[in-house]
């Protein structure tokens, strides 16, 4: 079996999982340290989001190492299946989580200026694109498994 | 070939891409009748992606309706793949703008409604949810086209 760069259980995911743990952490930081984040319903669903998306990275991060380190890659479809799919749940969750943030955060630079204190609002905007990163992160591990989901 | 609900040249495809095309076209009327959608960035931004969208899902519904009639499916994989990856993209933006106009609707609702007369954003509310529709009729497509590739 050729080893598909990306796909579980190689070095590549293991990146692409540190990536979005770290990417999605920053998000929710950089979100939650302000204090006013739950006064908005947009700032509370990427809160609940990252909440979902790093225990799934770390989770995978982890197994990825394992199986770096014995050089036993996992090759069952249904696992991998499962995978896959929750990769693409997630990615689309995060997806509208940072379009959302990203629009309010717009919306409350340009038409409000004066409701938004410039510090918070440029924290805010910092975890809109950290939000982002790790969607397309995501979204390139569920394509590589996909990508190796009908050669098994 | 066995044929597979919902895959291009069905009639079930047909009334996919017809559903995606009303969705969309509603969702543009209902914004921009309201005058005022050129002031929020996330409202252009739905705008112009419905004008992706509507000729799009209008084009592949001649097509799809051209097939049924003269019972000859497109079955070329290259044509098959930028459907699928034309459909994918276009969902995927379309799931961006509702998400933000949602959260852009939300917000004006509720943290600064005298900025919005009711009239106007009930009926920016309804644009959203109808690009949520037309989101998930793309994103069926999408999935039942994918599905098929790989017994090409």
């Amino acid at each position: 079996m050729d080893e598909l760069p990306g796909s579980v259980g190689t070095s590549a995911s293991f990146s692409l999982r540190l990536g979005q743990a770290i990417f999605s952490s920053s998000s929710l930081l950089f979100m939650s340290l302000g204090v006013e984040f739950y006064s908005y319903t947009a700032f509370c669903y990427l809160v609940t989001i990252m909440g979902l998306v790093i225990p799934w990275s770390f989770t995978l991060a982890l197994v990825d190492g394992y199986s770096v380190l014995v050089k036993c890659p996992i090759r069952q479809p249904g696992i991998l299946m499962i995978i896959v799919v929750g990769d693409w749940i997630l990615s689309t969750l995060t997806l509208a989580a940072a379009c959302s943030t990203a629009s309010v955060v717009d919306l409350l630079l340009h038409s409000h200026g004066s409701f938004c204190p410039p510090k918070l609002c440029s924290r805010y905007r910092i975890s809109a694109i950290m939000a982002f990163f790790s969607w397309f992160l995501s979204l390139a591990s569920s394509l590589f498994n996909l990508w190796l989901l009908p050669s098994l």
